[in-house]
């Protein structure tokens, strides 16, 4: 399949200054799974801070060994792209730089998505199909939901055991009040809520 | 809010360059509704005949006029990306044209997403959150499953009702024979099915 190249149209998902400057040249590696956690919570915190997009971050793992694949900030506002969540933005450049559209394709190095919040409904479906065998989260959809009014959309019942079905595992609540203290943050900054069907 | 731009690095989503062709300096209007499902159902048609991705393509038009504002097929292969379904990619190439997140937010000219087939759980998340005001789609989701093998996801019960509630309308089924013949075509054509949790 030709991959064509065209450098000069096309629509770039682009991370914030600050996160690129974070991740420059350097290899992150985080052996243990709640300071892999506490990273990504450090992330969405200085996105609320910078002012660069919404109150969320993720990021992807190797499952093993904690290396940073990839990292992921919403930039729904500041792209004006709506489909610009955390998730999907960590999925795309962790496949961008793995150039595979699976995560999953080298069995022995299995991937695992962080994100600070659970997913969206839209980011469930990139979760399943990204490849990774792990998902991990801190703020719940009803925290998301109770401290900023964000609709998570119609989350299908028994959601856990449908990722189980398909070969990835969850882990719920890890580090959740770091997760949600960050959530509040950005109600007192009063940052856009985005139910986009609602308009501005 | 500030946009950093950064034009040297970032995911770059890309339609193929026969789908830039056909959109390069023209205003395209479809003033009748079958039509504009027609036009999206070749897209995905010429999607398979290019190798340039997946069977499937979906657009954005003006819901009054008719008038295309955006179009996208499924990149998922040749862009290394697995969020690259042709809904994807139709919202974010119109939200960048419109310079907006919310294809809503000018409420006298509702815009309607057409998709040939109907969207899977990530893409049905991604519809909720463009703004659109109407969802359209051609072949059904048992058609996909049964026709090519694709996994669509967990789709909550009452995936129309929770739309509606949302103020999103629901066409299902429109020239579904027609879309259905393309999902054939690329099952002749040995394409990928890409369900990545199973791997390659």
């Amino acid at each position: 399949m030709k991959h064509e190249k065209n450098p000069n149209s096309g629509v770039l998902l682009t991370l914030p200054s600050w996160l690129e400057e974070i991740l420059a040249g350097k290899d992150l590696v985080f052996p243990d799974p709640s300071e892999r956690m506490r990273w990504v919570i450090g992330l969405s915190r200085q996105n609320v801070e910078h002012g660069s997009g919404g109150p969320f971050a993720a990021a992807i793992f190797n499952s093993g060994s904690g290396k940073l694949l990839a990292a992921g900030v919403n930039r729904v506002e500041p792209l004006n792209c709506s489909p610009a969540h955390a998730e999907v933005m960590a999925i795309a450049f962790a496949q961008q730089d793995l150039q595979a559209w699976d995560l999953g394709k080298d069995s022995g190095n299995p991937a695992e998505l962080l994100s600070s919040s659970q997913p969206c409904l839209m980011c469930l479906g990139a979760t399943l199909w990204s490849g990774v065998t792990r998902l991990v989260f801190g703020a719940t959809a009803a925290d998301v939901t109770a401290i900023l009014g964000f609709d998570e959309g119609p989350l299908p019942a028994a959601w856990i055991q449908e990722l189980q079905k398909r070969g990835i595992a969850v882990e719920a609540g890890l580090l959740r009040a770091e997760a949600v203290a960050v959530l509040g943050l950005y109600t007192k900054k009063q940052g856009t809520i985005y139910n986009s069907r609602k308009g501005f």
